[in-house]
């Protein structure tokens, strides 16, 4: 097996494949939104655990160390299947999810005011 | 213009979107991975709020509300944003982290042990 | 050792051991208010983690169980650590803070709006 | 009113409002172990959020600005209200709980290994 990768892989093919691993254990009646949402953040709580008390700067070093790397790939994978399967369960498509709130965050945060700033848009 | 869907997007042009986004604002310099665990996280804290004091079954009905699908989309793709610019940052490929975790979780949860159980597979 | 209790433990006393706790260790230098916020978060995150495929009505079962009552009860200890810490590290007074945020709450919820309901108080 | 202190107030009595408060309101029905986990959860990514893209030095300066200090104040204070309710309604003894868990905190962080290192205790 190739085995998947950015380039090619689409979010639906995603989707798809978290759909069946679900089904298969028949676990659609644990994922309700709420419940997803919970392990969502639980999720995103243990890849932060990884840089609780490093600098920004320091941070950088640890996600490239090569055991730490892999702990925190498995984490953000974690966070994003929760993330693939909240959108399964509400029929919400991510793409275009991501392209309106990027086209919001655009209007919020205009370049000439928000370049090198990272202020909250009410302060710019 | 058309707009993007799960269909047909790559996760590679959603990071590229990202990319260019964050570069245009000359943000990279904040996004240490450890600020970017941070704000993963305090984003799925804003998705879980719509569903605090709901029960689970009540949570199927909210993601369905007109106004709230709205927000709740909202507030899942600031998640995967934020997910994706982790991506970015550390050089990490989503689909083979998730494609990874994914065929870890089948050796943890085996179909025949797992298959509508809810538990740990500590306690399986 | 009696042993600390909540009826006869000032909030004062519970700062005064947390904050000699890391002068020993030389831990102040960690203790951000940046990296306090993210280890309450985390912590919150792994409290959650107990709960998450439970219904609400399972979930007070589990906080009963032996086993997990116990770990339950250091999570939730974590928490409020981090918590007093971050008020160490702040100067802030944590009953004064508590009795004037739910003064603002009790403006905010109304008894008798808001009796029996688990609305926002923007939706009452 | 001469208002709370710290140095005077038990946790009991910070328990006792926060109870008085909620059954008040009737609410303790929507209080199960479950959803206050997440209510504290969300709530300390609240807090976290004044702290998201700046320095662990620049947040000691942001939690002293007036307005944000009060903000940041209401914010922890929110955590610790559902920290305690959480102590409330499953019963806990949070003064007993904190003791226990520096006790053996104490143990996997002897001073003479732990003192002015960040590593975790499986890592000293």
């Amino acid at each position: 097996m190739a085995g998947l990768n950015d380039s090619t892989t689409t979010v639906s093919e995603l989707k798809s494949r978290v759909l069946a691993f679900v089904r298969e254990r028949d676990w659609e009646q644990f994922h309700s939104p709420k419940n997803l949402s919970m392990a969502l953040a639980a999720e995103s709580g243990e890849l932060m655990e990884h840089f609780l008390w490093a600098t920004p700067e320091q941070s950088h070093a640890i996600a490239r160390e090569g055991v730490k790397r892999e702990k925190i790939a498995d984490e953000l994978a974690d966070v994003v299947i929760y993330a693939i399967e909240f959108a399964n369960i509400t029929g919400l498509d991510l793409a275009a999810a991501i392209e309106a709130k990027m086209a919001a965050n655009a209007r919020k945060y205009p370049v000439e005011k928000a370049r090198g700033r990272a202020d909250k848009y009410t302060e710019l």
